[in-house]
């Protein structure tokens, strides 16, 4: 059954500011909850470091297995912007520079000092290409097949995403509720596990997430169901919260 | 020459709500500032969803070619909480009680409502595993061979973290230093590559990072250089400065 059909997304974070712990990515997030919008689940998510090899395995493998892949960071105008290098050497095709790319820079820069060689660079795509508005500011997102390829800056990504909204053939959105309890995950361990079992044959299949936080020296639990069917994750938070109620505790809807 | 030694960490996030953008991520963060600090060099993350296959191929591939493989999540009581059983399973041994890790655990529940079968399953590890202390709460980490099984709620795996430093060998740490400058990337990209590149025979190797940011209606960029050696750092972020200055720019130490 077609609707049924679950859609999946990769994300390759290219950057050793990440990896040296000098950045908090913030692509991971957005991403996510973007697709989700979209109909198409977050599968895998790669960071790598700025390294030709690194990249050209993580695309490749990715692309591959998954409905689309998306890639963050190294598409700027300096030497340690080398993703679309590298993605062009993982196609095995070249690179050019795209016109509407250079044309969209070149105006961009007008009152910036005007075109260089740098700012060219960032014209620069795997043959093959198009492209991605970027409406915040010059250099462009690029698709290839299913592939793309976005800025590492969080705002820029944004408004690529932006761009790309609605134009991505997903399936169903996951929906997803929580509810939150003051309670060790340990004390209701077996009663998620059966409610989880109970929903086992759902259509589109129900997962119980549960997420235990330490807060005014007390623990405490969130709760998430998350399935394609809205219905069935009412019936599930309607479950869950009644046999909680039942042990005496108090149930937050939303979550704690 | 043993002291030129790279060694290199991977790092294995796990968790279905990393991947649906409820959770933000700071594990690798506060991972790739620890390991820094020992010496080892974070070299390559995957984010995976709780999905023993998943878990098995991620953690199979990344701990073969890397000195270390951290994993964070998944280690708790409940249905969901799978990465013990996956990584026995990409290791191919079986899953074992530990009895220090249940005796811990006994005493930790001894106020707070006693043992349960839900609460002993944080005492199972791979077959072969040593524990590692949690300071923060009940469930302990596991290292087993050069994996450490580390937990997903970040202040439980920064005390973890706390309990091995010092432990791990490694070499030499890789020291940054930033400094900051109103330009666009772009119009210095030239001047980065050529400073690198005269950086290239450096021992242990040198590595600029640009980092471009928008605020206050300016651009502006961050140039991180990164190395073990803290000589060289200095001689090219002082290169670097002074060639910024003649071109009539003021540079920010600390990076703006």
């Amino acid at each position: 059954m077609e609707s049924s059909r679950i859609w999946t997304a990769a994300l390759v974070v290219i950057g050793d500011e990440i990896l040296s712990g000098r950045t908090q990515d913030k692509n991971v997030a957005q991403l996510a909850a973007w697709l989700n919008v979209q109909g198409i689940r977050l599968r895998e998510v790669r960071v790598v470091a700025d390294r030709e090899e690194a990249i050209v395995e993580a695309v490749n493998i990715l692309r591959a297995r998954n409905d689309y892949l998306f890639t963050t960071g190294g598409i700027g105008p300096t030497h340690d912007d080398i993703t679309v290098d590298a993605i062009a050497a993982a196609l095995g095709v070249g690179v050019v520079h795209h016109p509407d790319a250079l044309a969209t820079l070149d105006a961009y820069y007008q009152t910036r000092g005007g075109m260089t060689e740098a700012r060219a660079r960032m014209a620069r795509v795997p043959e093959g290409a198009t492209l991605i508005e970027n409406r915040v500011s010059g250099a462009p997102g690029i698709r290839w097949g299913n592939i793309f390829i976005m800025a590492g800056v969080p705002h820029i990504t944004a408004g690529m995403l932006d761009r790309l909204t609605g134009t991505l053939e997903g399936g169903r959105p996951v929906v997803s509720r929580t509810i939150g309890c003051w309670v060790a995950e340990s004390e209701v361990a077996d009663l998620l596990r059966t409610t989880e079992k109970a929903y086992a044959q759902a259509e589109g299949g129900i997962a119980i997430g549960s997420y235990p936080f330490f807060r005014d020296g007390r623990v405490g639990a969130n709760f998430v169901v998350r399935s394609p069917d809205a219905a069935n994750v009412d019936a599930c938070i309607a479950d869950l919260s009644a046999a909680l109620v039942a042990t005496g505790r108090e149930v937050t809807d939303g979550g704690i």
